[in-house]
């Protein structure tokens, strides 16, 4: 299936994302981390879109799931962001909400999803402020999207290899609906062995380069992937249920199993109607027969396995708190390798 | 089924309860809030219960349920406050935790959950402070446990009376195991006309004393309701879960229907055995057999439905921000209405 | 809230009931089991509706919810019977489909479930068969519906009463969409002890009239509640689950608290729009906003309630298997006690 | 991570596994059929294992989920069987438990799945009769499993090859514990460009060798797969319901996506410990701690996609209803493809 034009979430029109970067210092202090917002839709406030989630393994955050999942719906954009910040970041987006909106009293139930990025990152400084956090939301834009080490993603590691922020995009063929699916995914998880790109065991043949860990603070990092899986495919809340299922499948071809402390966590929204906040009465609601997702199924999972890749080859090596380093996907490696498996003169 | 000897979630030995009380100001900058700790175990943070989480209807927070429905434990105080106050206080939690442990970096996914204390509280300053977290944590001790209009209850408003934070227990016959569970409400659900007492339609008896609003910001009011269970039950988390459900149960027979725009939310935990939170290996685990499960469930829903009962019944009327003012429910007319309805000779 | 026309499931258009009743022989062998067909819509086989399912406690069975639950789409009548006899009803559902359109071959998840019968029936003799179950699909229709010891609920027991078959409706105000709730139930559930009858504690004050068991082949007799829940308000899968829900509200208010051995499973669908099963391409759909859903929230707790007191005052005393007699609620007793509770003159 | 010595779910003790496999006739009413017992234990009837499910995609049927996911607990074989034989596999479990234990008569959720195979057998007719259920479950032994086109699978497409059963196993190395952990699946679905045999996309080098389908009943045929996962790790049912996601992600690897109209189901249980039927006060169980839970997940997974690929390249080209012939994957070409793509020196 072909991607979109950018390759990207944002190929979904009305989709935009803002990231908001921390590099600052070295030592026991070094700040290496972000937030990430992904906004379905500039006014998605008082405008919202339907929504759902499904967690494949629980060893993360996202807050306001209760309510999406009852009310079908998602009326604030998907805040990433370092484990440690999810309470910074929530409540700047109650008070960015309040701000915005000087009648808003109400409906204050905030998305904010993490990973842990303590690896690189002086975690416990817990260095994002309200500022940080507007800004991620007020410079969410459509276009290109900055992926790798930037926004949420600065100081994360998949695969023990630099990870952080990718983004794919499929088009389904016009006779299938001509939809587009995009996803974002903000990469944490993985073990070196495990890495399998377009189905070739790239970790077991790039078994150096690990981390170089001077100061571990945990006897196994903790590790977890976030999977914001945007459409223009009219479906219910249920369908974009199953659509998210389907983005752990192209997770899955990437080699990782969702290891026990990994928050494997995936939430889809559509784009193609909304329901305002306010208003009354009956909702009138299109979404696709059961016999029309598929092609949309094969889209979120092929474009989740690639956006994961995409924020590795897109990262750059990093040395962050005390020290450790984490090296980027070696990109002429990887290219020998693919190649030695038959796949790149395809 | 007879109550524990305080009638009380501290009941279950080891339970803490903490409040921290706001009530400061008048007019559209009336303060009338707070937050709530409720503390399975002193040591908690490092000895982790068993707990499951039942939703009954979403519209409301609690963070930290994926990795409590995975994990089956739970490694945090349950956090009780304003809908707009989630987030500084999920960001005190992890300040807290972070002071309390200096080696401490990961598995940071706090328990908060809220009610709306619009009406009565000057919901857009948020208020609460890292401070107030800390000394609701802190302070949390076994014993008697404050009712009513305290804590996270400060400015809730349950039936269109005042209501907040209630508890109640029951103790199993010893012939049945002997078990004690043990319930803590933070109330605000339910329209007036609903409200049952021991089935004795109350509601509809007393239709006066509706809410005094001067300003109102809501065509409707938010409301919900956040149920705790603790239980010195030896019970595994699905059981957990089964129990949490019962706790709607005791709802249901206040009157209440979950409302749409409520976030209806159930947590249970057990006292009974703890897991060392960096221990390795295998877990030991006892659980009753589902044949021994009913006189848990019947305790939830009783302790549950007396809860709820005991947070209007220990209220005290509140003038709040803009001069909005919510009614105690006057107990001389409920005693008359319980005599008239049969109740009392009993 | 008031009642439909009928205080039936059938006051939501479209709807239709059907029951096989079997009553023979006595002593060891005795037959007191049937089998009742809920029809959503005549066409339901290929006009399928909205449906959705939820689970208050899993001791039982029904059989087809994963597909409800991903499809949102319910496609088959929903069948009731002996817990014995599953296998023979969802045999001959599929026959009877085979039959009904010569070129069915797939979608053949019929939607069986079951109360347990045993304490009545001769349940080992697997009763039920093929004709039987043709007549409740063949012979279900609108218009009043015969309650208590009829079609699945002929050797059901319910607080140690005679229970089974018992239906009531809700409209909602036309002010608040007019719609209509009808519910259905199939009740084997509860303790005597527990029962309430409008919140009055019925089964205290009714202590004695217990079944007269002459050989119990249980410790504990299993017991279960089955509920369906018709609307003709347009609603999503959600929406429906969420009414299901409301379901176990209205249980809860008889007193019941869905023991362990209790298979309490709740089933809702809306007739206001179907989908083709062999359709192609978008679906539109209307769902109510959260809302406007209150008034179905309340009308679904309150219908349930009253469907099942309605299953005892319509049950008859029964004598079955080895003997084993179940007394019918005694409707003078009944009265006499809501007059003393200040009930009836209202 | 290496097989166990037989490469088969019977690698974990206890397992056993029958298959009663039908082949008769040709033309319209050729039947291509059969039923498969996973048998957790000889005496799983009275001595329950624990277990859990999970629905990737839930266009499928099992029976007896609901008590499974509330109990924790297995307490029969797992049948599969024919999408339209389902009611008649039911009937007989129930019917081999009344005559295995003439005092039984409860407890009867038999727990029974299925595909569809009416691409190559006459699916109208319903060919199981009780006796081959019967057969499946007394002639269950353990060593070697026969794999392809035997059993429930006799019938199976798969990728648009020759699909049915397969079975593999891992077994987890001593040092993280030991364990093994099998998995038996029953392989129906997938698109043949899908496929891919170790990341390999042999379902596009193998474009040919398509279906022959001279009388097709359906737009597009019905796909499903049905997974069974066992080990002898100890684990609690959330352990074993997380186990059954890993079992998904096996299936990602082999292609798939689990298209709308597939049934795609995990089941996990553990022989480790096991709940007397009858017992009564509480369970002693022991689980692994998440952290030792990663070398499980890993083998779920592995040994799932194994698994698939074995029911493949172990079944034969089979010539079915209406003369529909599905062929074989042919070895040799799969072997030249792993070859050209670097996997088969290794």
């Amino acid at each position: 299936m072909a991607p979109g034009p950018l390759n990207a979430i944002t190929d979904v029109e009305g989709v935009l994302v803002g990231h908001t970067t921390l590099v600052a210092g070295e030592g026991a202090t070094a700040v290496r981390t972000g937030v990430t917002a992904v906004v379905p839709r500039k006014d998605v406030w008082d405008e919202l879109v339907f929504a759902s989630v499904f967690v494949l393994n629980g060893n993360g955050q996202m807050t306001g799931t209760a309510w999406i999942q009852d009310s079908e719906l998602l009326g604030f954009p998907v805040m990433l962001t370092s484990s440690a910040s999810v309470g910074q970041v929530y409540d700047a987006v109650v008070a960015y909400l309040f701000r915005r909106d000087p009648s808003r009293r109400a409906g204050l139930q905030a998305v904010v999803t993490e990973c842990w990025d303590g690896l690189l990152n002086d975690i416990r400084g817990r260095h994002i402020r309200p500022d940080h956090v507007f800004e991620a939301i007020e410079g969410a834009k459509g276009g290109l999207v900055a992926e790798g080490s930037v926004g949420a993603g600065t100081g994360m590691v998949s695969y023990e290899l630099k990870g952080g922020i990718g983004t794919a995009s499929r088009r389904v063929p016009p006779e299938a609906g001509g939809h587009t699916v995009g996803v974002l995914v903000l990469t944490n998880q993985g073990s070196r062995r495990q890495l399998l790109v377009d189905g070739v065991p790239v970790g077991r043949e790039i078994s150096d380069l690990l981390p170089e860990v001077h100061a571990r603070s945990l006897d196994k990092d903790e590790n977890s992937i976030i999977m914001v899986v945007a459409t223009d495919a009219p479906l219910s809340s249920r369908a974009l249920e199953r659509l998210a299922r389907r983005a752990t499948m192209g997770l899955a071809r990437t080699g990782a199993t969702a290891h026990a402390s990994s928050g494997d966590i995936a939430i889809a929204f559509s784009t193609a109607q909304t329901v305002t906040r306010t208003g009354q009465g009956e909702i009138e609601l299109r979404t696709l027969r059961p016999g029309r997702l598929d092609p949309l199924f094969d889209a979120a999972a092929e474009a989740t396995e690639e956006a994961i890749i995409n924020s590795l080859t897109m990262a750059t090596t990093t040395t962050g708190v005390n020290g450790n380093r984490v090296h980027a996907l070696p990109l002429d490696r990887l290219k020998e390798i693919l190649l030695r498996y038959g796949r790149l003169e395809r």
